[in-house]
């Protein structure tokens, strides 16, 4: 079992998340490179010695430079603010490192282009962290539907609620400010919910009309008990989509929407089923087929497992349900393979870019009131 | 207990449906206003006698006219194909009878407007169809709604799936023509749609933007084997839209999702909750609060029962299950007890004119791809 | 359409809901017989008059022998409490009237064996009323199981619970006492899982131990505040039970489970696959099939429709949903036929014998702790 | 942060699951002891060596007894068949190491009488692998119980089904014979249930009926086709219970129920409420209160989340779904926390006593046709 130096570029969860990945990957499954946990860095002294001991690095550093320099590493997880995914992005794939980099890929479109340009011009691997496509049972759903099981694709429909800053007595902060950070539920929540659109219906989006909603349109200032502070980005953000494919869909997402914690359900429709997904039960897809008997037809609960592959790298029965944490396994293991055979995989920056302008012709189009081609 | 004579006009579902709820109001409510089945209508004379003994009227007339002028009448069902509700729900109501009119109001916003003056200038009691709304655990969540048990609104999310015209073998019907039966989906299905957004929301959608797909652009022509009919109006029908209140939504619907027998779904968030439906499973409302512990916070499945009036009506005990039908005698009960106390009740014409002209803007917008108002 | 005069006795839930059937068959079936509605009998003087007027029968009487000799009564409805069930079945029957009689059958099984005498005796039609297994959903779920579409039959399991006494505080009465109102939730509940043992295996239960649990050992006194009463029937009774066609199974069922409105869920294992029934989700069925694809294979939610009939006499298109009220329509409509044919249905007294004989065994067991035949 | 030498015998999925949870815990805990994956032990000469490389040991052995006398390990995994645990986990007890050994216990209660003895002489911690109850929902679940939230608890009622022999053509293997594996759905799954019996009731059964049923009673026999060969021990195990705080309850599981992956579905009844889970979905709850308004009543979908410890040793945010590893990884977060503070955590070795004498009642039971005492 061949090895693999890696680096990790930032310690909070998902740096930790990372961390649990390249420590797992190895005994799950048992083939291919085995990451070795070569050093991790946190800007802030305090914390970053305590982090290596407890995420199991060799070495630590508060400078990312070191990371990207060290020899025996070849792999980087770049798991920082996305105001600096770019930054340290491109200064590794220059160093030619790969990249495992979370999403979204960058704050404008115009920094995940440079990105795209740099890997382009590299021979290192790139991967997104759109994790809910990496799940085995939605990537076997994608493979029954390019095999035809619901027929033609005819439409995709999401939706991505989240209840994270529902609560409006919750105090204003730097997400809820443009300026600051972007775009609010199209930067956070929407740009999943457009992986999958991708992901599931191998097409793209191409033309769009958005629209956003500032629920609260001002918030508790913090510092100043009493007093409130404008919100100037959007809580909820809408789009009706058009697909390269022909096709049509819509999309909507909320981080509003008290109750839903996880809540990115979608359905793919087509000519003889329709396929639907609840990220709340990872462990379930809904398949329904025309081509049942008519007395027994209705959707099927399918549980993952083993014939949904890489489920066996982790349970050897179906059923056992897999977590948010393995599924990072999985995406792990989907670039370890990039690296391994030089062939791209999903999601990588050429896949990113795309999905980064999804969200920027949302956000021109809701701001204009106009349909606008991606 | 007083009784009031009864006619239906048309036999065919909606029509045996109307008998239905007729028939059983009277036991069901045991007060207020028990129906006298006076008189059948159906312009086929082959069938109008088995109809009448079938349903249990008194008397059968092929000629419409017969039941407006029947004195014994007080109350007449327009259970007819759309492009004749205009007509006879203003011959109905010029000759003083209250209307029971099926869904949608009319073929077009003018007619509807016709309906609606006639209705304003006479003294009668008008309902429309719009049942899904007269369903006693929805009437409850609306009621929980003002209460304010989920906060303030400040959203609604709904799509109303079928699959109806799903099979693309399934042969060209007048149905997909434009012209024979106006827009598709739109007419067929987002009304019902456009009903539950205003009832639950206390809300009128004021401005919106639509978009139309035709999945199956042409299909088999039932008399010309071999050949293909183009089909030039909605199989999807989809709107961002803004509400008088202030809050936005979205509205999707569709008459090819396979698997969607009655999906008609929607969302209604708050700013301290959720409440959810899916009318396949009529007896069961989602509620979700955040003021339940936070160990504990999770969406209810509530059940109907005895506290979601008149679900008493027919079951003493919750769980044991409403239908379509009960729904529809809670529909008839509402009408009636407009009648006694001369208060409207929903869905009146007044009601009704406002849904017709949202999906008239949606069909407009989506023909010219603009935002619009209602 | 023929007719066929009907009497019903007694005015409680039950008695409403037979009228609410006898209403509806004819219109909703549109062929076979149709029910005139002859004459009601309810004790009370007081209300049996404005009972006739809402339940719109032509006569009312408060001595049930007025029912049974009127001459143009042909079937007859036994609606009273079950300790009058034997008295007034026999009566009707012996006056050559048909039957149709609340569940249980009796009180004892010497009383069912004595009915059963006399029905047989007779050339009458009878029929039990133990709906669950008349939903048209169920008796198709029983269809597919007499195909073999889960291959051989291996095992029944059910539960029935309901919270009907469940409030601790809720106070004595009659039914809590074993003299009175004889076992607990075996006569309530058990009959009913019981019925639907038998009539989805298609076999009889024919040697089991049973258990009782009296989980609230007293209540209060409605009339002398702060005492209490001892229960000295079961809250909750269980039972291991072997079945005549080999298989074996589990019931159990309570009065006291909290959140269980309906809660009769039963599964039929098959050595191909499952099915499953949630009575308070009637619309529903859960099938498995191991036919299928392995990577899709899971639990089908197929809903009520046009394929399992007679759901078509109700609704035209499936997933429209019905009630309560309209699988007691079913349950006539059989009868009904059983007339016209001169054919037995399910569940006559024959059936119903049977079901008794399984309570009986199992109280016998409960109280002496030993594994019985039937 | 403290480290612990472990070492793991058996490198089949249990010694893989029990790897990766020491990989993670540290990461994932960041305080307490961090494991240092010493030694890893397996009979099979030809893989041991991949398996350390895979699993990241440091040292390989075939000698289980090289890991127990090691002086680095202080904890020892036991992931070997059940045939084996009394030997290895004694010897490991007697040399001072703490034990963490998978389910069931032993394949007696003499064995498992034996392994306690030794277990209470030593000074070392134990586990048994009962992770169902290590769920942080189910144990948050628990809690909730114990504060009264569903009131007195009035019963237990558990199903534990699963699919693994469901197939009739599976072929013979030792897990069917009872002189080679013992008894069969009783040992394989019923443990489980069980020790989420005990664990959620903080109750013991005393008192027991159970039942066997061999469905499959011969099957083809691997090495002579066209041959059969006799199964004699059970696929289905059924009981009813009594526990030592005086409520009741039912237990039945088995091993060729169609479509149940891993079907541990059970229901704690109170006098106030009632709290439910299915495995299948191992992030969500059901918990209904009778002290919601009665117009809200229902049972609550309550997603595994912050609220509910450790859940936030893995994510940041509710909804994000745990899977079976993460699981694992609790399971062993509360063995090394018994380490760390001396106090013995569920399920240790007197607790699985326990466990292992009623599935030895049930036996006896099941083979005798009586109820008997635990």
């Amino acid at each position: 079992m061949k090895e693999i130096g890696v680096g990790v570029i930032g310690t909070a969860f998902m740096g930790k998340a990372h961390s649990l990945a390249y420590a797992a990957a190895g005994t799950a499954f048992g083939d291919g490179l085995r990451p070795r946990l070569e050093m991790v860095c946190d800007i802030n002294p305090q914390i970053v010695e305590a982090k290596r001991v407890e995420m199991g690095f060799a070495r630590a550093t508060t400078n990312y430079m070191d990371v990207i320099n060290d020899p025996n590493i070849e792999l980087i997880s770049v798991c920082v603010p996305n105001s600096v995914h770019k930054e340290i992005s491109v200064a590794a794939l220059k160093a030619g490192k790969h990249v495992w980099c979370e999403k979204p890929m960058a704050t404008n479109v115009a920094e995940a282009e440079e990105m795209l340009t740099v890997a382009r011009e590299s021979n290192c691997q790139t991967m997104l962290g759109y994790n809910y496509t990496q799940n085995p049972l939605v990537q076997s759903a994608r493979d029954l539907i390019e095999e035809g099981v619901i027929g033609q694709v005819t439409g995709f429909h999401g939706i991505y609620d989240v209840d994270n800053e529902a609560d409006p007595d919750r105090p204003y902060s730097w997400r809820m400010n443009r300026e600051a950070s972007g775009t609010g539920a199209n930067a956070d929540v929407m740009c999943h919910l457009v992986s999958m659109a991708h992901y599931m219906t191998g097409s793209e989006i191409t033309r769009l009309v958005g629209d956003y909603d500032t629920v609260y349109k001002e918030r508790n200032d913090p510092e100043n008990p009493g007093k409130k502070l404008p919100v100037d980005n959007d809580d909820v953000c809408t789009a009706l989509a058009h697909f390269d494919s022909g096709i049509k869909g819509t999309l909507r997402v909320s981080r509003v929407a008290w109750g839903r914690k996880c809540g990115l359900r979608w359905e793919v429709h087509g000519s003889q089923g329709m396929i639907c997904h609840d990220q709340e039960r990872l462990n379930e897809i809904q398949l329904y087929s025309r081509c049942d008997d008519p007395r027994q037809q209705g959707f099927r609960t399918i549980l993952s497992g083993q014939y949904h592959e890489p489920y066996s790298a982790f349970l050897p029965n179906a059923g056992h349900t897999l977590g948010f944490i393995d599924v990072k396994v999985c995406e792990l293991h989907h670039l370890l393979t990039s690296i391994t055979t030089g062939k791209p995989g999903w999601a990588n920056f050429e896949d990113g870019f795309k999905i980064e302008k999804v969200m920027d012709a949302i956000d021109r189009s809701a701001l204009s009131g106009q349909w606008l081609n991606v």
